[in-house]
């Protein structure tokens, strides 16, 4: 899922659909394997050995999730050597923030949207606002998508769309957690797509829809049920959370992205903070107030603590989450900014050929001509 | 499987991949949504609640596979508010023919040769039918496909044909029965990849193959063994079965689909005569005879009936479908013909940018110079 | 898997999508059926029926793989009917090597690094070296790929990568050994991505990566791990093995692939040798060590073997998996020398419109121009 679903999402860029699948699968790759290392030391580190599970690779995937949200904001503005290091800091950071929220505060977070989208969405904006290029407005026709590239990125869409309820529920106890978290987070997706198409149409001009809100507002709904899929949110409340997180991730797009692109200087290629950051507070929300609304009794045999209580945990997670995001992001932003890393030129982001070998780019591309001239070993 | 199956099945148009993706992705999530609701009053109400299960939301696919089966035949030719319409019909209309066909007649269905294939298709040729469009050969060019986009229908193709041992077998009793239905629909679909080849290599001119055949035929066979999958079909029944329906299904693409397009104005875009309504009558009718014929003692514990008995109840159960699919699709054909719900004029049929932002049509796009006089606001 | 996964990675050829795709379809379909047959005569041959089940098709579809591999050497020159004849004798010469592995040597091989792996590919390096083309030279602009064709090709990469731990722990016990087999594939896979990336980098000029070593190199580490992976290799033993065959497959696309072709006359199109018959052995080898090395006692009850004699047996299963690919490959390509099974010309070599109604060939297309006049009816 981590794999074929970010990589193939991230392919609508008409020139850096290698480095979208590519990049993306070298960074899962190592993130996997260094996960592991870290996971086992927090969890399972025994003997001086590390016992790895099934439980122990999901754990992982789960950690990948996160970096693979933070690619999609500095998608095409960094270079693999810079990715592997962003990947490297973010791993340890994820694990750390993990161990803080399920550990110490005793958080309940299945589908991780406290720890892998809340995290991993700011950690990836504050990186992306550090690594902020002025001039980036004259690669503007390279941000484009073309017609198939979109399809491309559909691919990458209905395999998450697919996948999410699997992935929500994927930690949660057997029997019934774990279809209760299945059930809440499919009826999430498919109220999350019926507003995404309505908000798409009335918001765009002569009612046109846009795909790239179909892409990605329509797997808002997964995310924003991430905390609560295992809990007792009912169907009703679950369609509710969708329907509202389509809406939102819509109106981020349209308005929201152009907002923090001019004022702020976010410069967020796959629009992160409207598919994985709003939706994944207001999971946090979510999970917090259906915690403290649970009558006493029903999670009864998990421990001392009132359902108010838990509420308030569930609350001091969603701040912790968003802070390490923020620290997190800016501290490994300074170290990606020193300038031995070989970032690409601003001319050369989301350019395939400055990393890859791009066939038929010698003798007959149309975008080819002009960038042969800048093409001027930037590279590592 | 529903979304991306189906969803990429139909991307084959060159100029309608998004509406395809897309609005199948819209009508899914919507029937998803409306079938849990329909189902779960017809199923499982319960104390004024209805009780959501795993087996809900697979009811739900199988409802939604006949819609989209219908949206086959109706592809590129209707609104996006047509379609939902539609779906709130068709929906409708198949719970009422399921709950008939299963708690009424008692038919056995597994794989919905009947409920799901021979319904929906039937449903979808009428409501094509009514919606007929004469002056269609106008967009011809458009309705043909390019390299790529015939590959992204493969996607499609081989999504559903290594998901339908799963989709037949999915509410099969555990056991012997779920995995009989799971190999003889392997069997059977691999037998009709083999004749769906030899056939359109033979009826084609110069024995080249046609990828439109590829596509679709070899599907036929999965279709053909779904109500008699988890009976004692025996693989070499189920070859035969998928043989023939790949012959079948390869000549009615050849021969009758111009047939019924020029002299029954059945203007059928995916060709689902030949791929779900003709294979799903043969299942029903192969269903009917396995049923007939077995062996008493057999599926002894069922009830009371013999097997000749529940194989007449078998045939009622494809007169039901039959039935249901003209009538009702008379009636919604009727509706959709309304004159308020924004469908294509001619020129606009099997063209992206009515209801899509498409990527390059404003500056560079060879479709797009006749185009842009005739977009004239059809959408709403 | 087999479908998708094999055939999809093969599409990289920019004019032979349809081929790669649909005759692996049609290989896949044929030999699945040929291959339950000659599975069921010589393991579950009883009273004069052959019986089926779940462990029969996973068996099949083992089988397949190996033609699916065979099949990557000789992509784009040869006739569908060749096809269906080297399946036909490939499914054979399979069945009776897997007979002597496992039931005559008692070899463990579950993920088949030795049945699948070395045997396919030697059998099909073999096949197209007996089929040289000394003039293939004139389509090697046909050889490239293109943009999307490269995008197609990754979605098979990325479909193989994720299924293969499944692949390879599919007829393991179920329980340890079965999770053992997909945790050790799964690192070892990771730990493969990155020594690809890392050796296309410093291998290409420039430093830039290729696509045709990530979309190949990327999955050695699945195969190297094959007879291996349910053994007591540990995840660092399986990321040393992962590691190794990434380099060694890079490596071997950058200088083997192009010193085979030139010196030996073995024209293999994908790169087959490169990704399965070395890691193949080096699977295989692996595999003899881990089980020579094994403590007494782990797999005590296996039998009365000693491990370093079931060390030896392993290594004579390679020896006999590398004969019967070499012997099997020598007389099936004699075979399809024979003049009268319609292989294509050299210059219609890696051209889908020989065998398959191309969309618009006939009014715009730029490769069409010169092959029209080559278009001389070579095929049956």
């Amino acid at each position: 899922m981590i794999f074929v679903g970010f990589g193939f999402l991230m392919t609508f860029l008409q020139r850096y659909g290698f480095g979208a699948v590519g990049f993306n699968f070298l960074l899962a790759a190592f993130g996997v394997q260094w996960a592991l290392l870290m996971q086992g030391w927090f969890h399972t580190f025994e003997h001086g050995k590390i016992l790895i599970g099934v439980e122990s690779l999901i754990g992982a995937d789960f950690c990948v999730g996160s970096v693979c949200i933070a690619f999609g904001a500095v998608l095409g503005k960094v270079s693999p050597v810079q990715l592997l290091i962003m990947t490297l800091f973010q791993v340890t950071l994820f694990s750390v923030n993990e161990y803080i929220l399920l550990d110490l505060l005793h958080v309940k977070d299945a589908g991780g949207s406290m720890t892998i989208h809340t995290f991993g969405a700011y950690f990836g904006l504050t990186v992306t606002t550090i690594l902020y290029r002025p001039n980036l407005e004259q690669t503007k026709d390279k941000q484009g998508s073309v017609y198939h590239s979109d399809l491309f990125s559909m691919i990458g869409t209905l395999f998450l769309w697919m996948y999410w309820p699997s992935f929500n529920s994927a930690i949660s106890n057997h029997g019934d957690a774990q279809h209760r978290a299945a059930i809440n987070t499919y009826c999430s997706l498919a109220a999350c797509v019926l507003t995404s198409v309505a908000a798409s149409s009335l918001l765009q001009k002569k009612g046109r829809l846009n795909m790239v809100h179909i892409q990605n507002a329509t797997l808002a709904g997964g995310v924003a049920v991430g905390t609560a899929a295992e809990m007792m949110l009912t169907a009703y409340g679950a369609l509710i959370v969708g329907s509202i997180c389509g809406l939102v991730s819509t109106v981020g797009f349209v308005y929201l992205t152009p907002f923090l692109e001019s004022k702020l200087h976010i410069q967020d290629t796959c629009g992160i903070h409207n598919l994985h950051a709003m939706p994944g507070l207001i999971g946090g929300i979510v999970g917090a107030v259906t915690a403290a609304a649970a009558t006493e009794g029903v999670y009864g045999k998990e421990g001392t603590r009132t359902p108010s209580v838990q509420g308030g945990f569930q609350a001091a997670g969603i701040a912790v989450s968003l802070g390490m995001g923020l620290a997190g992001g800016a501290l490994v932003g300074g170290i990606l900014k020193l300038p031995f890393f070989g970032d690409p030129t601003d001319e050369n982001c989301f350019e395939d050929n400055v990393y890859w070998e791009v066939p038929g780019d010698e003798e007959s591309s149309m975008y080819c001509m002009n960038d042969s001239n800048t093409k001027t070993g930037t590279d590592h």
